[in-house]
């Protein structure tokens, strides 16, 4: 090959073209054995955590991925978690809670090899049928149980398949599963409680499906922090998370004869909504009407009046329970994760009641 | 068993408890050989249509799902479509479309047994790493690719790799891909003809990425419907499609010496979020000011003013270009699809200019 040739050619500038890098390469640069280098990239004990810093990013620097495929006949492992989403696909399309959960899970995989298989089935036999599809075809190592129900029959379904699992928040029944937590009644009381110093006693909380140990926990936080805080009897209406029932449920609140001065929603779109159907009705916000949101997503700072809304980090709860989960299938034993209360982020669309 | 023990756990009503059912019971259901329901459920040409059908119901009906590890060795398929999103996970978590989009995808997968196998890599060297990985494990058997971008790597190196594909939108190079594409050239010019004969002349369009083909498409379909309008000189300012660069834009138009009268947005976030700004600044909208989205989601119907939107399907279409690559991987050729184009949703955000 002569001088000019080897000018030629895209990856010619500091990426010299080659074979993909081995465990060797790796090694070599980093200037360890072969085996530690396996043990740091395979996440198991008895790597110091200087050392397996200095594997992990001579691996990067050389563009080195592992060979999932040869590591999974080796170890039969997929590599690979899994997710699915027991809603419909209008309500999956319209709640940004998946999209950024999603995204955090992807955030811990760039290293890893792993990758996320995504399915999405109705609750019941379907749902079922998806799981034992995914355990039989040795699809996934692990999958992440979101949308918890009281007594969830996906807890002894997945033990008895053999699957690692992580769930988010604590099921109501035995589980041997790691829990990765958001204490989301904390944040339902974030809210209650600033509306209760600004004065607020009618206070009405729009909720999501009462099926979901969530949507529950909320509740249930809600009229307890209500009942604590000595003020009116709490006013619930449940939802099943859409923009549409969200204005449903604002217009029968507005319609009584003695109307909430404020209302906690369950999520933004549905804050969001509540907010049109009253300025629609001449009922001004704040002024008239405070409300809040919950996952302060990217348009509550950028409405009109801008939303109060509870922040939680979906895209750090997706990071975190990756992380648990695939520390889970690499054989450690981790304990339950709870994340950062959430906090209460006050914008322009709560104030004192009216006079 | 006694009578009654049999009448004991959940399984007893109408779903016997039995080993996962069979090509040959879902033939016997059906009436037909083995051979038959294979050719159908394997999607192979030579099945009638009417035949198909009546297998798929028998199959439904029985609860069966193929044995995906058992064909995959058998046919070294992987029975899985791969999408690697090439954008920040702050940026994916804030965009209703991938959402719906996906959401469209899986509902092609509930008889098939694929999965969607998900991963997010920055475009650029990661990127293409991942699509090696990708294909190197036999993760997946074709990937979609979205958000096409000029003279994109992506074509060559997956035509390389010996994956199948579908492409969103026509690439601007040589492709041996399906394209399954939505003109969504003609949605901006629905929104722009809408405005001209609204009477509106200065319009302004607040875009996505130039990077991204189909965000320099609808910009040049804005200023070309402009310009065949009469209408004055095009004013465009580009965004990442967050709410809020869209709020930037906004304020940047609105401090114009000379205000247009119009605001065309390329998605329904930054448009809601320019609403907000207009507002803020004491710009009635849609009195002083017309708002156009794109993308018609779940909020554009209950803000107040409500939002005239482009309404495209992302739902359909994600259930299109997934049926497309599967059609391409069971050996048929399928060709380009071409959706229903894009239709105006006329609502309260747009109305005649200020005299």
């Amino acid at each position: 090959m002569t001088a000019a040739a080897s000018m030629t050619g895209a990856g010619s500038a500091g990426a010299p073209k080659r074979g993909r890098p081995t465990i060797s390469d790796v090694a070599a640069h980093a200037g360890v054995s072969k085996g530690l280098v396996s043990f740091a990239l395979n996440d198991r004990p008895g790597v110091s955590a200087e050392t397996r810093d200095r594997i992990l990013a001579s691996a990067q620097e050389l563009g080195w991925r592992p060979s999932v495929r040869a590591r999974s006949l080796s170890v039969d492992r997929s590599f690979a978690l899994g997710l699915v989403i027991g809603r419909n696909a209008d309500v999956i399309a319209a709640d940004p809670f998946f999209h950024a959960f999603i995204a955090g899970v992807e955030s811990e995989f760039s290293m890893s090899g792993q990758v996320l298989v995504l399915a999405a089935a109705t609750p019941g036999r379907e749902e079922a049928e998806t799981y034992r599809g995914l355990a039989a075809d040795k699809r996934v190592d692990g999958v992440i149980l979101t949308d918890l129900r009281a007594g969830d029959e996906r807890v002894p379904l997945v033990v008895e398949l053999g699957l690692a699992a992580v769930t988010l928040g604590r099921p109501d029944q035995d589980s041997p599963f790691p829990a990765v937590s958001v204490d989301d009644g904390a944040g339902i009381r974030t809210a209650v409680d600033h509306l209760a110093a600004l004065g607020h006693r009618r206070i009405a909380h729009v909720a999501g499906p009462d099926t979901m140990l969530h949507g529950h926990r909320r509740t249930v936080a809600f009229e307890s922090a209500m009942r604590e805080a000595g003020l009116d009897d709490p006013i619930v209406v449940t939802t099943d998370f859409s923009a549409s029932e969200g204005a449903r449920a604002t217009r029968a609140l507005l319609e009584r004869a003695v109307r909430p001065t404020a209302i906690v929603y369950s999520n933004d779109h549905m804050a969001l909504a509540g907010i049109s159907v009253a300025r629609r009705a001449g009922i001004a916000v704040p002024e008239e009407l405070s409300v809040t949101g919950f996952d302060n997503t990217d348009l509550a700072d950028h409405v009109f009046p801008s939303l109060t809304s509870v922040a939680t980090d979906a895209v750090a709860w997706g990071a975190v329970a990756a992380r648990t989960l695939l520390s889970s299938i690499a054989g450690h034993a981790p304990g339950d994760v709870q994340l950062d209360a959430p906090r209460l982020v006050v914008r322009e669309s709560t104030a004192r009641p009216p006079t």
